[in-house]
């Protein structure tokens, strides 16, 4: 069987995660990289890979199974998805829930038109948590869902940080209550907000002179970012920031909490977490997975856009159904 | 709409369940009760719904949409499902992992013979662990397994238990083991045998005069039961057993620890676990989604048989894909 070819576009930390990612997966093979910048400036992690210009991706349609979209959901992947959804298979990690319903439209559009297969907000929330929820909630009718977030960086919130008068550089952690936690766990079925249900941890590093006291108030009291919820500041130095949180963890939990029986007497919890020391890289080899499932989809003849919701789980394997009763079910 | 119409085979555990279970799923009827006894002496939860005696299934043939077979493993599904098959949509519970091959293929021919949809081995191992094991072997393709059971209790060794001499009655749980669980979720991906996963707690009622240290002695050295594992014997009174211990719980937890990165330098766990207080209805739950995705595929004209690996999840839900990509993607 021949290998099925994964095209990157864009280069940052998703792309290079899933240039690692293909190697642990020997029934694909990277085609090609293209980036917006100037191709000569970027340097692959593996070699004799051509890198190309965005710009000139219509001349490669033949050079990919399926094309891996690794940009932003804010402006990025708006824009290229549709667009590459014209001329490949693609799969992209789109992950503003809010704005699923419209991206889904687009890129469906899109790949109808030219009989292409596409894969949306593929990653871990939206992607594995959202099939958690999912088979939760189907599972489990007479039910309540909790999603937690962390131990893990916020991007957002470190930058929020670092735009407070004194600080020279800094990180924010969402950390999941414990007590929240267990609160689901009992079976009790308590209602929680996002806000109750998380803290927030800051390593701050300020700078020389600064007032400590004014920036631990002012990030304590910042509103949607960190007023509502239970805060700690810590004061570190650049050296201990560098060295103990320059990576990029996260994680979370879904819960399922439900009950059966004739009056609704038995609890049942289901429960589903991650535990990821690179946050990008544990997306990306979600993303590569659901990119198998796209080229055979795409073997089948079946075309337009398709969410984690649909994709029959043993078409992420590249084992066989034989195999795969026999050794996995 | 109308609504799926399940007729239910078999009226031990998993048939009352499956009974309770349709009251959860608007979009569903229970159509009828088959069993082998005579259908005069079996007492349903549900009004005016007919039993019918097994042997006269085939003249019911267009009364359900799809038939829950509510069957064991040892002898009856066997030969039932692939019966069954041919006059019905089937679902079954099937979990002799090693003879699944071989039920799938006579259940699958009987199905294809007659172009009917079956889904074997649909429960929670197999069942939802088995999708745990897949999504985690896919997406950490560099990693190990570990599916720990229990706490819960086992009926093998319970049975064995009251086969003692000098037992009047008993019930053993299997306990799974804190330290080897801590151990997998370190990331260490340590080799553990099921053994090493797990202890055996055994809650014992003697009989009037019995020898209670032969008992205990008797239990912590049978072979292939107990003599291989951590067991505990705990001796109650008849009372505290019935009080105490008449229940069905169990569940487990499924791991899969794996690393990415240059040099595999990026750990992550994937666990997935079920707290459970009735084993029976929580099953039960689970065949009643997968018959809404056998309903599903029927109406598609699909035949032949299929697992939980082949279910796209969102055919589990009676929602939209509109609506579940914007409530729950």
């Amino acid at each position: 069987m021949s290998k099925i070819r994964i095209g990157i576009v864009g280069y940052g930390n998703l792309g290079k995660g899933v240039e690692l990612a293909i190697r642990s997966n020997p029934d694909m093979t990277l085609a090609f990289v293209a980036t917006r910048r100037a191709p000569e400036t970027v340097t692959l992690q593996t070699a004799g890979i051509p890198v190309y210009r965005y710009a000139d991706l219509a001349a490669h349609q033949n050079d990919a199974d399926v094309v891996i979209v690794c940009g932003g959901s804010a402006t990025d992947l708006p824009e290229q998805t549709p667009a590459l959804a014209k001329l490949f298979n693609v799969v992209d990690s789109f992950d503003t829930h809010a704005r699923i319903p419209e991206h889904f439209a687009n890129v469906d559009a899109a790949a109808k038109e030219t009989g292409h297969v596409a894969m949306i907000s593929v990653g871990w929330d939206p992607g594995m948590f959202s099939l958690a929820r999912l088979y939760g909630n189907c599972i489990l009718p007479d039910g309540k869902d909790y999603t937690f977030w962390g131990k893990g960086v916020s991007q957002g919130h470190s930058d929020a940080i670092r735009r407070v008068e004194g600080v020279q550089d800094g990180k924010q952690y969402t950390v999941p209550s414990e007590s929240a936690m267990a609160a689901v766990r009992s079976g009790a079925q308590p209602e929680l907000t996002t806000r109750q249900k998380h803290t927030r941890e800051c390593y701050v590093v300020a700078k020389p002179g600064a007032d400590l006291a004014k920036i631990e108030q002012d990030i304590k009291t910042m509103p949607n970012y960190f007023s509502d919820y239970d805060t700690t500041v810590h004061f570190i130095s650049q050296e201990e920031l560098n060295r103990d949180h320059s990576g990029i963890p996260h994680g979370g939990f879904v819960m399922r909490s439900g009950v059966t029986g004739v009056n609704g007497e038995h609890k049942h919890l289901i429960e589903y977490s991650l535990k990821l020391d690179s946050n990008p890289e544990f997306t990306t080899n979600v993303l590569v997975a659901f990119a198998r499932a796209a080229a055979r989809f795409a073997a089948e003849g079946t075309s337009g856009c398709k969410t984690v919701f649909d994709v029959p789980p043993a078409y992420l394997s590249p084992l066989s159904g034989d195999v795969l009763r026999a050794k996995m079910l």
